[in-house]
């Protein structure tokens, strides 16, 4: 089969590979009919992530088709449509007993395209298949689907959901990346009275605004303190989001929220930010980071399917496998593409 | 009336002061019966606390007789004996409304002993008397509610229900002065499987262990990690509650909680620490911060009155008002007192 | 001053009758700007609410201005407008605490058009006016803020919150009565998957379609449990909220639920119904009672003002208070009336 | 191998019968050590549960030896000891990713000795080893864990946590055999200021005192809501726990709560009850009903390794495998022979 294969920092091909196996009871082997790039995978090309290592496939996030299952796996069949989730779910430690997929201790959590092979692939073998696949319910489009292995449940289990987003609520989300505005998509399912987005780029503030934002801010521009204290009273964000991952955000996050407020970190962060204690030990402030766990992606297939959420919004470039490279290129270069979301679709058989 | 006045830093003296009088309809003057020193008092004293200026009364903490009450207090009468909390609540403020006094926004929050004139004193003014004052059940010691007007409170508010303590549970206490002797006392309410009391102070480890901590780890000698990493098959604490006030005690409270696990923040902190996102983006945790809002204040005499809790474990040693500067320098050097919280009585008719 | 007088059952008249005076240090009177009618006043006028005597003023509900507040009132002041909530809060009980101010034990709870004169008058004396009423943001209109006295927080607090609506779920409102309508409103603010309304009524059906219901089912001709059975795969409803009152729907709405949801009761009851306890003590489920305590009513106020909700949706009929007995006539005969929620204002000048 | 087989209600034997083979990948075969008999093997013998039909080896709870497992078990291995939770969890479904085990849609809940072989034999075929089993702590006695298979946490889960008991709670149990007195032990884990036991049986309430109830009060003789008025300036129990299932003790819990209270039933009810909701509509209540998931059972295996929890304090007697017939009649004539619970220990060698 043909998958895209890292070569050390900078160097990755479309390589014919041999295709994977079975290697424990409860594997499942996936033909993958459409899959994205992450921002993820552009940190491990960089070399970023040091235990990913030269000859491994690439990519967490797909759909496909079930074309062989481990003698262990008892709800997924051959020929069966699924989603594969970014994490992998061991199912039986006390962590996936709770939800907490994302912290399997059992030899899951993220894993596909970081420590085994990935699913920027033809095919591509995922463990614990009964616990992380998810059907795709008929008439819902591989593409809107394909939004559901990561991007929408991080942002809304970990920007939304530990932000306790509440109705009529002021949400700053700092960051319009496409995880940020995934985070404006799934926010608005609790009907906050103000979601205010925050970024340096004209541009990305304009997707914002087109995805639901109410209230944009160029911060290289204007304090986006000013805004929100004119919406709140002075008080500050009911909630503040952190989708950029670098100290200055969190910090500004950790300013904008209101006395009581809670400020939830999405960003993957490289280095530390300053916590001003002596400012906020008063403040009764909740602070959450996390991993997504995905235990909310059959809620969203739900929303999905009943056409509250409409999760494709984010992609705005599509192409097939053998343009895979391209796909790169384009998503690399997000701020002159234009780019949020890359779907890259299986040839034709 | 005698009241122990500030004089500016490192100044204080048990002077002759004017009574108080009645200067809002909601406001009650108590007569007190008994009162405490707090660590934030001794701040106060350095000049730690600018908005406290010389000429006002210290004190936020008291039992004591009401014997004037406004002509807008509907609920308290004269003649009752009553706890006055450290916190006063406007009650109608949208904080007020959920519960959060101490970010009353109204006129209340942290101000008796602060921004005016406190408890340390023969009389009092007390704001908002019907929602920042609680009667004493019948048959309960002074004492015992004393000890309820903050640090069992805030212990138990910002501590252990902050940090979600569950039983079962091992719960971190880094520092093993009064609040976290408090916080001990508090978190043995939810029944946690081990409570592991850290410190540098053997004397103070040695009161932590008497009053319920299972583990007690000297910090200077032993690695705290370690006692946890073996109580937890190596995942950490489920909860680890912060009671110092310095970068070091809250870096050691966010690096010995496991994933998921819940940092609950007490100190009063004076700097910035440094929050190590690169490592904790992905864990899945919990930072609480907060001041008290005395919300627990009725559930915690109702466990006073019951015989749950022993908040008098607490108190160490008494005087009374003529002695009140002893108390202070008793207080003040607590290590070699071996003092932990001091009651001053008023004198006798 | 003309009010609407109860003068036993079945009769009652738009009479003049002496002004309102402050009576305790608490209060305010207030000039009645608008003013709605609830079904309890029409159960008040069959005579079914035995303990509201004749010479009483109806009305629970309204808007206006405040002309006077006694010496305890220490955030309203006379000139502002405010909404006068159902549930007068003494605000220091430890029900008023917790914010369960529908249970307040310091003289407050539903007393105005009950236990003491309404606001179906021209004037009114309101109790504990710092905690029972609310200003009116600038901008927003009257009868927006009218439908928030009762109805609205009605339904969001005892039929969506304590069902615990989440986004995706299905939910089965029994009844499309006013306060289901409401409830259809209100439950939208967490963008459900599906929102079933049960009536036996064509044009109320047609109101819930219009208001929101994504399908609604006559239980006169269909079987309500076959429409959830297909929407959720055989399980039943994620949450049902009982809106009319009989024991007959309660016990529909326990049928209709899904292992592990939660039945919210929203209905006024006069008699008792039939727990199937030998079909439900397995079955997980979470079945919630309520008055309105009308602690969420700053969030509607604010979801109202920032245009996220319509309360004024409900309204069908307005009248001048000279009109009042037609105001009664319609709302009483809603069937033919086409009639939800009918608004009496104060004659001009 | 030997089993306690039904043959019709009434009838049972300690029969020879066929091993047990592994059936489906993800069973294990389990080597019984210790097992006990439940209340509801008693209404299997009567015949009042119809699907468990004739032939059938009876019996859901245990700790044994696992003897072989099928090539799906992934975390349990030949040679382990383990608690046989009354609980199976296929660890795939809706149901069981949220941990509501006992709800499974997938092949689990209560099967074994329900739909399936049971535990009361030499060898037990367990469904779902990897979700359904949990290891045993070194050093913790098999007869501790024994009482973790479904008496502890049925308490736990469906009585104290639906019941959200807090500390200083007023807590009412109605009912004190077994699950009562298991529903007592698990209460005092969160300190509540009273436990009142409930029962018409004074040697039920010995026990009810000696396990920690305060209060314990004989309804044939004294009415309940006496002492609970007295514990509660008149209010009710915060919570109520209805431990018997009929339907007037049901109907007790109801009327015993006060406003904003919860009852948590867990009586398996065979009737309906009544619901007076023309009493209760307006008094905030919560009501819960549940099998019990096994969820806690974690939980309380640390509890009981940490001596938290003395779980085998519900015992009272204990017999090996060949005096089966004589551990049924004792615990059938649990009055009479002052019984708890009864262990059954396979025989030696």
């Amino acid at each position: 089969m043909r998958a895209m294969v890292f070569h050390g920092p900078g160097q990755k091909s479309w390589d014919t590979v041999p295709d994977p196996v079975i290697s424990a009871p409860t594997d499942a082997i996936i033909r993958v009919e459409a899959v994205t790039i992450c921002g993820t995978d552009l940190h491990i090309l960089k070399g970023d992530v040091p235990e990913f290592t030269p000859g491994r496939i690439l990519g967490h996030e797909a759909v496909g088709t079930i074309v062989e299952v481990g003698s262990g796996v008892h709800t997924r069949t051959v020929g069966e449509r699924v989603l594969i989730s970014c994490i992998s779910a061991c199912g039986a430690c006390r962590f996936c007993r709770e939800g907490h997929y994302g912290q399997c201790l059992g030899g899951g959590g993220w894993i596909l395209g970081h420590l085994i092979d990935g699913t920027q692939a033809e095919l591509v073998r995922v463990p614990f298949a009964d616990t992380s696949t998810y059907p795709i319910p008929d008439g819902v489009p591989a593409e809107q689907m394909l939004m559901l292995a990561d991007i929408l449940p991080t942002s809304f289990e970990v920007g939304v959901r530990n932000g306790a987003v509440q109705p009529g609520d002021t949400v700053a989300i700092i960051g319009a990346g496409p995880i940020g505005l995934a985070a404006i998509l799934t926010a608005k399912l609790y009907s906050p009275g103000h979601i205010v987005a925050i970024d340096l780029a004209d541009s990305r503030l304009d997707a914002a605004a087109k995805l639901g934002a109410d209230v944009t801010v160029n911060s290289g521009r204007d304090n986006p303190a000013d805004a929100i204290r004119e919406l709140t009273g002075g008080l500050g964000a009911d909630v503040t989001i952190e989708a950029v991952g670098v100290p200055e955000t969190f910090e500004a996050a950790v300013e904008l929220v209101r006395p009581g407020g809670h400020v939830a970190n999405i960003g993957v962060h490289g280095a530390p930010a300053t916590l001003h204690l002596e400012q906020i030990w008063i403040r009764d402030l909740t602070i959450t980071t996390g991993l997504v766990d995905t235990n909310s992606t059959p809620r969203l297939i739900d929303l999905v399917a009943n056409g509250r959420l409409d999760a494709a919004a984010l992609i705005t470039h599509r192409f097939t496998m053998s343009e895979f490279a391209t796909a790169y290129d384009t998503f690399a270069n997000a701020g002159e593409a234009g780019a949020l979301k890359v779907v890259i679709t299986a040839e034709q058989g």
